[in-house]
């Protein structure tokens, strides 16, 4: 149960979804930021975008956020979920690319601390081939999560028992994004 | 100087003001959420809600919100400058109401980690007279600048060296808000 009454079956709407439906006003525009980093068009993929959010959640120890949001990127990476999880335990060991992986070395930075954030790790970033705007978004990104988990676990909002219950809202997010 | 090129005069347009210019699209969604969050009708005063987010962004230690948020407070509090770094440095000894002091200990959990907000914590908020309204947007105010405490720090963004850079922002954020 949540901290506060969201007047809602939480089972049916758990984490943020039964936050939406109780304060519209400011899930607004906590929806547009999530379609703006995670589904407007980009040179990153929505598929390593989603990862991102994932890894951060996870370093968090976020569980829905983490679950949904390794649902979301398996759907949208050839890989699936294996290589998912695979990264978040271990970007190094995984079967990503060196651009990819450089950046969630940034994302794992900003989860701590924005000033942990180096100049090596951007310049090892670009390096690897990442633009500015791939640096500005993943920094972003990571610290849009460490907002999102701190709200769906600062409010002690539900996290569902079966994670396939993350993979419908996959296929509703991958067709219509999260505004909608 | 920033972690990427901003295309902007850093010292003029220091903090997430650079980055707005940068990444106009990403800001759109931010500035509407400071507005929902910080500006909007509320039975949490404008500058009660100011003082949240500069208690946190003064717990992450990110020089840019505290000073500007602070700037932003006091302009919208009795007590000015004075009582907001007091509160900023300890609400227990901050000459504020029994329920803004309960509110910030939640803020303050929810900095560290959003796991960390207790039922007694929430207990004690209510016990003080805060709605579940406010108890929510507590949570999301502390952990929207554990998000904007980390871009700003994330991507290396200038801080002004005289805090009076922040007056004019307050007087234009108090009479015309965020997003304007």
């Amino acid at each position: 149960m949540a901290h506060i009454d969201l007047g809602v079956d939480e089972k049916r709407f758990p984490g943020i979804i039964g936050l939406r439906m109780y304060r519209p006003e400011t899930a607004k525009p906590l929806y547009d930021l999530a379609d703006a980093l995670l589904r407007a068009p980009n040179s990153l993929s929505r598929g390593e975008r989603e990862l991102i959010a994932a890894y951060v959640s996870s370093g968090n120890e976020c569980d829905f956020c983490r679950d949904s949001h390794s649902a979301f990127a398996a759907a949208q990476l050839d890989g699936g979920l294996r290589l998912v999880r695979d990264a978040c335990v271990d970007p190094d060991a995984a079967d990503i690319s060196p651009k990819l992986r450089a950046l969630l070395r940034i994302a794992g930075a900003v989860r701590v601390d924005g000033r942990s954030v180096t100049t090596e790790l951007v310049e090892a970033a670009r390096g690897a081939g990442a633009t500015d705007v791939e640096i500005h978004d993943t920094v972003l990104i990571a610290a849009a999560f460490s907002m999102f988990n701190r709200y769906v676990d600062g409010l002690g909002t539900v996290v569902p028992d079966d994670p396939a219950a993350y993979e419908m809202s996959a296929q509703v997010i991958v067709a219509h994004g999260y505004s909608a």
